[in-house]
């Protein structure tokens, strides 16, 4: 496995280490990728048939926290099947992961990634973020989002979906979350529901404001 | 306004510096004051009458950051009017503003305090939180979200709910969000409605999993 991934690397250009900015490598994670090896699937809910997990996703996917790196391998025209993405320079990619490294425990971006593809940059083919927000509430507790879920249209229907969001899931219980929370469109409700989401009764409006751009 | 403020403080506990742990002093705000002072109500469509704004609240009032003293001026139990607030010790107040802290542009918790009460230990009267999310999609763009909103229930009806809703709108756009949301009650909804929060057709729907505490 470890062979694989490496040449797959090697394909794109993500040892041009002059890309990336000062203090900032190709492995330089989002967080610490072994969390993700270490959640017990065998404690998820969510249901796999065959068996699959973060730490054993199946044959050629890895399982794994975003990386510097990952620009380079199309993890921005991912989300782009999810949502607009406006532009996107490396240097505003760059700046972002590293504003959202400085808040502690804060922010978990997960990535699928397909480790056999001659397709270097298009080998991220799913990802999804776990957002944990700190409160006073409820002793002081953690809550978590689940945002901006997507899977690559040529990987859907493998239970990539279930395995990105199981993990996110996984993920906001090893932080002690006390709940995890998602907003989403109605056609979206029947995917979450089986994956253990619910609409609570008289307590499940999402409501919006759109801004203005600041002119301070 | 200044002296008043002060006469007021020097009522409480909070002079005892020895109570705060080190590097946390009773002007420890969250978050910069000057930038609730600067908010241009003027741009502001939440309309008030009579006229008030975060910098203007009315008479004997002042919108502000959350401070570290103000576990002495009942914020938790102000939170306890809300939701259930469980056990939250001086401690563990601490440790969860300066987390919270330690997130750069992250946490807006802000309070209304009633700088001309009698009654120091239930000073603060109203609260809300903005938290930013940082995010990749449209453009690296950053959400905003409205949470723990709550006025004491003597104060209420006095249009401080929507100025410290107003307060966490135009905080939001200072700080360039796409847009605020909200998760609320359906009980709740005319009253974000008539501060131009909507349940968008088709995009409404917040969906919440309770989690189990990890054994990890
Ligand atoms: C939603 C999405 C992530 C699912 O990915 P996927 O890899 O196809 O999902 P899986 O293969 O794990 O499917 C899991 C189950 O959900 C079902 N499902 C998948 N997409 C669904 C949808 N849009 N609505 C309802 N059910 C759906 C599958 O049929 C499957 O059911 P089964 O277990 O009974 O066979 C993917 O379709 C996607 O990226 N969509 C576009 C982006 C998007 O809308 N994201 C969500 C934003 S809130
Ligand atoms: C909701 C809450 C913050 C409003 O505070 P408030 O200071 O009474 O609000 P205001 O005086 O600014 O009232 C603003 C308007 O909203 C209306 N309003 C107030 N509470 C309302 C409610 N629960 N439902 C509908 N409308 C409401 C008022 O009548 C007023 O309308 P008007 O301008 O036409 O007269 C307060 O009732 C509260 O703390 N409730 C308990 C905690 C809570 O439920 N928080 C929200 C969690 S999502």
């Amino acid at each position: 496995m470890r062979i694989v991934y490496f040449s797959t690397s090697e394909m794109g250009p993500v040892h041009q280490s002059g890309h990336y900015p000062d203090a900032m490598t190709e492995d330089d994670y989002l967080y610490d990728p072994a969390i993700v090896q270490r959640l017990d699937f065998s404690k998820c809910l969510v249901k796999f048939n065959p068996q699959i997990s973060a730490a054993y996703p199946g044959p050629g996917m890895r399982v794994r926290p975003l990386k510097a790196s990952d620009y380079d391998r199309g993890f921005v025209r991912l989300l782009g099947q999810l949502t607009d993405i406006g532009e996107i320079s490396r240097d505003a990619f760059f700046r972002r992961f590293a504003e959202m490294k400085k808040c502690p425990n804060t922010y978990f971006v997960t990535v699928i990634e397909d480790t056999v593809t001659s397709n270097y940059a298009s080998s991220i083919i799913g990802a999804a973020t776990l957002v944990i927000e700190q409160k006073f509430i409820h002793g002081c507790a953690m809550r978590g989002r689940l945002e901006d879920v997507v899977v690559n249209d040529t990987y859907r229907g493998r239970q990539l979906g279930k395995l990105i969001v199981a993990t996110i899931i996984m993920l906001a219980r090893e932080f002690s979350c006390y709940k995890i929370s998602l907003d989403c469109k109605d056609r979206l409700i029947p995917f979450y529901q089986s994956l253990g989401f619910a609409l609570e009764p008289g307590n499940a409006n999402s409501m919006t404001m759109r801004l203005p751009r600041s002119s301070l």
